[in-house]
């Protein structure tokens, strides 16, 4: 395989009905794990965070976005230095473990992130609600924006017409955000709908433009309880999605006070939450 | 909101270009996190191992089956109960909770445990091959099962029709086994497509019937590496996905001989990798 650019290319037999077998050669959407190390004020070693699988590209977004979004930093000051740690994959022109270090002031409640990603107790969050649990510390969304719904129908067109790789693969999610008059301002791509959006709200973040209350955030696939998370993170009041919700997505929105818009295609559209911001 | 078998009702407001807004009803696919722990032979405390977010239902088979395809167990005899643990969520009758005891003379390696989920290390792990470090004990394909090309394209129509959740919601991924002729062994539906494997896996590991060598893999979205994985822990030899497999998901399927088709739609269908088991 050879990749570039998000894309690999690769030997298929194609099989049809109507013209049997064929040998083509054919391009996939590259999916490679990023492990994602912390390095603490004054400690050598690294403290790995989390692996996630992604598409290579705007990876130092995608791990800013991360640790925003997982309410792990809270500022761009508060990373002094992204930076690869190590050598590419084998085989590969791909580095898959990156290092955010994190700057001298810095207090991370270390605690907190074992809680998070690794825990070990008796049964303290039993019969917790799950919402509860699961907070990251996102707040209320605080803006008067106001969007207009014959806006919302051309998001889709103007993402597909962007959406590059995923024309060509037909494997990446994707996560975008328009102004108030459609106007897209950044599109990302990846195999994991998450990192897509860690992506957009990681470049936004490190350019210090969060919270992001003036933009409409279109997601190409299904919207779920984290993505609503991740966008309440960033302060995002609108969140349409092509596909469906689920229901925790709802809860979620609906109680941060986010608009929720699904199966934006065809013409028309759901709002399941905060419907007063659509005029 | 109001669930029941993984469908909870909510009040929406339709937007359609044709008739302007009404408010109805609908359904959504219920998303709500299981926290998954394991108990010890002659320890009273739990181990949290892993928060998924899931569609409620076949919690059990869920938790067996990702105890098995993440490579922390290896028979069905090592568990000796699964059971929910503490009280329902508030407001709601779903357990997110459940306990998985282990039988007494198991002994699993909680160490590589903890390097699976959670570590702490300088740099051990940099520029190992990613499939080399994500790799949870996976064997190659054993089997001697061909499988027509005129049944490849029957699959989806089968699912479809018995996907009855996501028929109402839109919002559900489906796992399902077939066997070489065709018929529907099991299917499952979450808004994880790593949980309806799961629960795939996790009934047929609980009765004892792994390695399904026999049988035919169909997803109803796109294969990811992790989705690869879970099969060949199964032994499963085909994994047909009614979208795109992404590069690794390619890589690893050709690494250990299983058969990986993609785009299976409109009479067509794409092999990447195992060609020679369909005839």
């Amino acid at each position: 395989m050879n990749n570039s650019a998000g894309t690999a290319e690769t030997t298929i037999t194609r099989y049809s009905d109507l013209s049997g077998t064929e040998t083509e050669t054919d391009l996939l959407a590259v999916e490679e794990p990023l492990e994602i190390r912390l390095q603490l004020p004054g400690v050598s070693k690294h403290k790995a965070i989390s692996i996630t699988m992604r598409t290579p590209g705007d990876d130092f977004d995608l791990a800013a976005g991360f640790l925003f979004t997982e309410g792990i930093i809270t500022g761009p000051a508060q990373v002094s230095k992204i930076r690869y740690c190590g050598m590419p994959a084998k085989d590969k022109n791909i580095n898959n473990t990156l290092v955010a270090e994190l700057a001298d002031d810095v207090d991370i409640d270390l605690k907190r992130l074992e809680r998070h990603f690794y825990t070990t107790s008796s049964c303290g969050v039993c019969g917790k609600s799950s919402i509860e649990a699961l907070h990251t510390g996102a707040k209320k969304v605080e803006t008067n924006s106001k969007f207009k719904s014959e806006l919302i129908h051309t998001l889709p067109d103007t993402l597909r017409r962007v959406q590059a790789v995923f024309e060509r693969t037909g494997g990446l999610h994707a996560s975008a955000l328009f102004d108030a008059e459609g106007n897209l301002d950044i599109l990302r791509e990846d195999v994991g709908r998450h990192n897509a959006l860690d992506k957009v709200i990681g470049a936004k973040f490190m350019s210090d433009e969060t919270p992001l209350n003036d933009r409409i955030l279109l997601v190409s696939g299904r919207a779920s309880f984290e993505l609503v998370q991740k966008a309440l993170m960033a302060g995002i009041p609108v969140l349409a999605a092509v596909g469906a919700p689920s229901s925790l997505a709802v809860e979620l929105a609906g109680e941060f006070g986010m608009t929720l818009i699904g199966f934006v295609r065809d013409g028309r559209f759901n709002i399941y939450t905060g419907a007063e911001r659509i005029v």
